[in-house]
């Protein structure tokens, strides 16, 4: 019999405890390829349900999904000098077809604005044809040298938006509703509290005239970012030739907005939602929404009645029952490290009395319930996890937010306190760099915009202040 | 005003006819990579559509879906020596980091068994372990010199099936369950009718102990194999050292199949369904299965009334309205190049009457409905078109099948009608290679096994038969 695998805990080691729980819960696992990752079932159906979630809210604002190619001609990078600059250190190149040598080098897709671009052009004529919303779910390569499951690999997977309209008021609004719809995802699908608003120049987008984010503060108070939404402005349409006829017969260049969401959100999940038991997945996206387990299984009716329980509860809620040979112990351990929502303990004597011992994942709180009640009250308490799992992550986030107004502040939070720090800014790259370089405080994205006129001094560099600003150590 | 495009006849020239109906219609568009195909949002949706009901009928196998890398390091190759014999030519090779060299190069997945098996190694240990069934939704590779769009493209989309079983048996059985279960698929879904059997030894996938198939036949005759399930013994077990614990306490190797389905098969429906006024879709997976056309659209309350009609079918049907500027023969002739399996007429005089016209696009029928027994008959004319469908492009298959018994007849067939050709063969390889190089024949499945004591000759080397082989040239 398989023996339950001890998870490093949290507080011993973050980084192992989050390698541990990612592959021993069969989120993941280590491929022979360098970087690149696999999704056993388990975490290739949480990306699946997340996906289906995430893909569903965004057919709703009118986008519509295609299909380009993996590989792009290198040249067509060059139209667009600050993103080839942005991406060309992370390419991947295929050169050869079989041992013939390709004529032109071909890109892994690192992100695909250009292809889009290509699309656009030959697809957008009249302002009858805008706005053009697309979207696209497909793998994505960045040859990335340090790599760990889910936050930094080779190979990963995303939606990714690409919008072309009219005005660039009409494209900054659709920046801004993706914002929000990815703001509202993380909140109501992935129970996900968060800091958000613009990122400074120079941690945006390479080609994007303004990119919107949010940042969400995982358990050892890192901050990891969390689906990016960018206006693009009419840099791209420039680049590459493409126009509109306007309203006025006359020919303009549309204006573009792109946004995604990737595989990285699952590391987040586990980050900021595990306990050194293990996963706590959110109860919207989880695989396994409550698992049933029999107790004294060998006795005459368990099994049957168990099977029946969990046939009763299946047709509404994602359900598995385990029949192993384990002892109820050793699958208490099990589930729970996995991250199942609900568990379902039911023997001999709760069939006697009708009840059955529900114990959430969350709290460990354990509740008797009238089998004739469960059906109806599983959804509840699918609710109440959510929303507990939201509430305290909400929690630690504020208890580990700390201001700062001067660098000898910031300089002594960062040593102390883990977490995030928001302190004004002058908005000078020169003190953004300042502190990446000597205490790898980045900033993470600008919560205010001060008054022209504001008293506020730049913790950094003691000059007027422009923002207030996020600043944190970064995955 | 955009004007219809002009397709091609079919009888003109098919293959100009089949490149006009895939872009015109937006199902596909060509990119600026070579041999790379668009599915633009029409032919995407088709693809999901097609993709959502197979992959419902393959969880019910109780196959889980899985995510492995697209890369795949050359080395992992050479273990199985037919298989990388089979795909070797070719391979898409990527061999940089940004301008820094890899150490190894690594190939662009052509299929993914030398990475399934991998898993394998690592997931399977006791005889508990079995059968392990796993699926994958993934881009594939395979450089192609000459590339038409879906039927051959450099890139293309697929779901590859692998699983491990215990004993041979168990995995000859997995095999032909799959092959039932494209079969039915084929038929309840795409309204394909198709011939189906084993392939020859050199008709066999690279590594397979052996190949099942079915192959549909183009409307000009040539076959299209779509769909192959493979039983590949424990050669890759044994190669990559893959073993079990079993159930007597020693060691023995799973035996495996794969299997899988293509984007090759919108070719397919394409070319079987399709007629001169462009696309023909199966209603089952058409993105649009019924069309609203309003006529004398500016008349008061003509508009508004369409819509609700329209919003009354879309609760049980995928939709649309066209309310574009065009006239209604205009939008009439659009639609039918698209496919759509039924449009409604809907203007001023039925409003009155309380009816409308639906129109069939296989027929060109006209039927009067009244508007309230629209929701209910609609779903009837969708089963009847898809059954309509069916049987004409079986009774062609039928009509386009030709029976030989000699070598002579075989080739005057070839020369003067298009379609299949039934011949007995006595299996050895010396004649298949001659009918395929002197006049492009190959075998495309055995239909049936003759006794061993048959008096049937084999049609080309006058040897004893020992199969029953359709022949045709194919895509």
């Amino acid at each position: 019999m398989k023996q339950l695998e001890s998870i490093t805990p949290r507080d011993t080691d973050f980084a192992r405890w989050y390698t541990d729980v990612v592959t021993k819960s069969g989120l993941t696992s280590y491929s022979n390829v360098k970087g690149c990752m696999i999704m056993p079932p388990y975490g290739n159906e949480l990306w699946e349900n997340m996906r289906d979630e995430l893909g569903r809210r965004i057919k709703k604002t009118g986008a519509k999904n295609v299909t380009l190619p993996l590989l792009i001609p290198e040249s067509m990078f060059q139209s667009e000098k600050d993103h080839v600059e942005g991406f060309a250190p992370e390419f991947l190149m295929v050169t050869h077809s079989g041992e013939e040598k390709l004529a032109e080098r071909l890109v892994l897709r690192p992100t695909s604005e250009v292809l889009f671009c290509d699309y656009f052009k030959n697809n957008i004529h009249s302002y009858r044809d805008l706005p053009m919303k697309l979207n696209q779910w497909a793998n994505i390569f960045r040859a990335e040298k340090n790599t760990r499951p889910f936050l930094r690999t080779t190979e990963f997977f995303w939606q990714e938006g690409h919008t072309m309209h009219e005005t660039e008021s009409e494209a900054r609004e659709m920046t801004m509703q993706i914002h929000k719809l990815y703001n509202d995802y993380l909140v109501d699908t992935l129970a996900l509290p968060f800091v958000e608003g613009k990122k400074t120049e120079s941690e945006k987008f390479a080609g994007a005239v303004e990119t919107w984010t949010r940042e969400v503060m995982m358990y050892d108070g890192v901050a990891l970012q969390t689906g990016t939404s960018h206006y693009l402005g009419d840099g791209f349409s420039k680049a590459f030739d493409i126009t509109f006829q306007n309203k006025d017969k006359g020919l303009s260049h549309p204006h573009y907005t792109s946004w995604g969401i990737t595989t990285r959100m699952i590391g987040a999940i586990v980050m900021t939602h595990g306990d050194d038991r293990g996963l706590i997945l959110p109860p919207k996206v989880a695989p396994i929404q409550a698992v049933v387990v029999p107790i004294m299984m060998h006795k005459a009716g368990v099994l049957d009645a168990a099977k029946e329980l969990e046939k009763s509860i299946s047709k509404t809620l994602r359900t598995h029952i385990d029949t192993t040979d384990n002892t109820p112990g050793w699958k208490y351990s099990e589930w729970e490290m996995r991250g199942v929502p609900i568990r379902i303990e039911y023997g001999p004597r709760d069939i006697e009395n009708k009840t059955c011992v529900v114990v959430r994942r969350d709290t460990g709180e354990k509740i008797t319930i009238a089998v004739d009640a469960l059906k109806d009250g599983l959804p509840h308490i699918l609710e109440a996890i959510h929303e507990n799992m939201y509430d305290r992550a909400l929690k630690r986030q504020k208890k580990m937010t700390h201001k700062a107004s001067t660098l000898e502040e910031i300089g002594e939070i960062a040593r102390s306190k883990p977490g995030f720090i928001q302190a004004p800014w002058c908005g000078c790259e020169k003190s953004e760099r300042m502190l990446k370089e000597t205490i790898s405080l980045t900033s993470r994205c600008i919560l205010e915009e001060y008054p022209e006129d504001t008293k506020l001094k730049c913790a950094i560099s003691g000059k007027q202040a422009k923002y207030l600003v996020v600043w944190a150590k970064a995955y």
